[in-house]
């Protein structure tokens, strides 16, 4: 993201339905015991769709289906429930997810094949598909251009607030479109390829295997570097729809246009990733890794990755322990190239920095300001690796803390 | 091992002085405010010796000096300090560790080269040797054969139990064999091709070459099969001394007498594994993944290990939550290949098994009895990946405790 196209990048109120037609709606089916658990989303008419998926080999329900629906680049609607994974069931899962779409396409009036399935909760159960089909039929009929946060509502589990994020895109060629988007998650948070669930939608002009592409761009950097837990979920998916009104001829990838409109998508995908580490099962304070001097983008990542996911380097954060060392440790057991005689290390927060390591030895710490500075939520702890190279990337992750445990350990019950 | 080999190993008492003319002591140097933080290990005479060490990138000093003293395959004394980890200490570090050899040499009247060395604790801060000096003259005048639990007292961190193990072989030609050892290790478990430290001894005759392997193959299916909380420590070490004193011809692979060691010290490596897991920082129980039907044995120690890791698995334990979806999702993002729609998985313990999922599909579950499982020690997943192949693996992990979270989050304060 070049300078430039930082600037012609607004955040603006909203979700979803900060998109020009779009509607969305959220409710109560029955799922859950008393919390909204139902969302609905609908474009105004079918159009480019796209989505990534988790690459655990164990697959939810829904993403059988919604993959199939989405071979031809096309949707109009997107149906989600949560409470229940519909993960792990079988054949009456994939029935189960097939009735969804189906229903949700008779109540808006739209082809089965246009639907986007998903679900989040506990694996295992089957889902109770006569609430869930009242549920969609009353969500149809609450549809609203104002719905988008009780769409982002509808679609938590454990998250203890709803995540949206919708931004303004001036394209360079004078055209301004709009991405705005939802996700929930807050634990079993490791994304790989794919992520939690997170629903986009944009008015720009994008073609579907071009729209593919942006996504996946946007989602590498943003929701498959963050980690809550290390687990990685079966019900993981990333969608976005391109309604395409907007104003302006068609996006094409190497344009100036295409640039600006990717990094606007990335910046929605940033955002929403971001609000999903700071909800973190349990967590306090979220901080950032960024890697620097790896000799490939993939080491890179590796490294930032290990960091913001160990246990010990989180329960550092938790304790406002500099205890530098877990951060060395963690990128050492990474895989990524590593050389720990010129690496450095130091944390920083809103351009204060406090060197740490460097050329394979302590620096003196002032452990009082070093305290302090891990009290604060973002502190970014800036590792080299020390092999010359110049590949880098940033990760976030959050504190564990002993409310992760007693969340988990209880989740069920 | 085969059940011949097995009847041919029995557990005895005592630790790596177990093994006839081994010598051990364990004391107070003053590294630690209190605790006893220095151990000596020393063999009636030069033998060989072999070790395994850490993967990580990161590696403390005492292992590259040992790794240059073992070059030629003999050793006859191990030093060990606990609570400094002389970890990222740059090049007073090393020269830290070479004295620590040269100390423990010059008081036994060796060559620094035969002295193994090794450390534990907090990474950063160098030895404060003058106290290490001291320390290491006093053990060596203590030395003794009732010393071994001292020593493994000296070498624990945040263990709240010493760990030793000792068995003795009857080889098939007759020759009968002891191993011993003692291990350290409660947190930053997650051992990569080594372990935690462990310190091993047998009196078979075995030339270095050979004793490298056996314990290589040791070491791969028990240490390396172990996880706490899914770190790896900088520190990570497993070495054994071979003192020959045992009557009989050297032991040759492929040769039945030397399957019969290798089953012995597996037996050693396993008992020694299976303690470091039983004493996991904050854990309140164990249990076991035993995995099968992978396609590569590779694949069965992924997925094994991954769901031993699971930070969810973890805390369902904890909570004695029978949440086996968690142990299919944990399996699946392992990247070891798996068919959810023919893998299986069920819950054992003691004779008794309780069957959960099958052919891609749930089975109804008695919670009751699942839960009163779960409240035992040593439950153990039995999980086929489907694959329709007939490899397979064991780890064992720990339950996952708000206790886990408080040890790690005060670690050094």
């Amino acid at each position: 993201m070049n300078t430039a196209t930082d600037q012609s990048i607004t955040e603006i109120d909203g979700g979803i339905t900060a998109v020009d037609g779009m509607r969305a709606a959220g409710l109560h089916a029955g799922i859950k015991k008393h919390k909204p658990d139902l969302a609905l989303v609908a474009a105004p008419r079918r159009c480019p769709a796209a989505a990534v998926y988790t690459r655990n080999a164990v697959q939810a329900a829904p993403l059988h289906v919604t993959r199939r629906h989405l071979a031809d680049g096309h949707a109009q609607a997107v149906v989600v429930v949560s409470g229940i994974a519909n993960t792990c069931t079988g054949r009456q899962g994939l029935l189960d997810a097939e009735a969804m779409a189906a229903l949700a396409a008779d109540a808006l009036g739209i082809d089965p094949a246009d639907v986007i399935v998903a679900s989040t909760g506990v694996i295992g159960p089957h889902l109770p598909m006569d609430r869930v089909a009242a549920g969609i039929r009353a969500a149809a009929a609450a549809l609203s251009p104002a719905g988008g946060r009780d769409a982002a509502v509808a679609i938590m589990t454990t998250d203890t607030r709803p995540k949206e994020a919708a931004y303004r895109v001036a394209l360079p060629s004078g055209t301004v479109v709009t991405v705005g988007g939802m996700a929930k998650g807050s634990g079993m948070i490791h994304p790989d390829m794919a992520t939690m669930l997170a629903f986009l939608a944009t008015d720009a002009p994008v073609a579907p295997g071009h729209l593919q592409e942006a996504l996946r761009q946007a989602v590498d950097d943003t929701f498959n570097l963050i980690t809550v837990d290390g687990d990685t979920s079966p019900n993981d998916m990333v969608a976005v729809l391109a309604t395409g009104t907007a104003v302006g001829a068609a996006l094409e990838p190497g344009s100036a246009d295409w640039d600006a409109f990717v990094a606007g998508l990335t910046a929605a995908c940033r955002s929403l990733a971001r609000q999903i580490v700071a909800d973190g099962e349990g967590a306090t304070r979220t901080f950032a890794v960024r890697v620097t001097g790896a000799a490939t983008r993939d080491d890179a990542r590796r490294a930032a990755r290990a960091v913001a996911a160990s246990s010990l380097v989180k329960t550092a954060v938790y304790g406002r322990d500099a205890n530098w060392g877990r951060v060395l440790t963690a990128a050492g057991a990474s895989g990524a190239a590593m050389d720990p005689d010129r690496a450095s290390l130091s944390m920083e927060h809103e351009g204060t920095s406090i060197p740490l390591f460097r050329d394979g030895a302590p620096l003196p710490v002032d452990e009082e300001a070093a305290t302090r500075m891990l009290g604060m939520d973002g502190v970014t702890f800036v590792l080299d690796l020390g092999t010359g190279g110049d590949a880098g990337a940033v990760a976030w992750g959050c504190d564990l803390t002993e409310k992760y445990v007693q969340i988990n350990a209880a989740y069920r019950t």
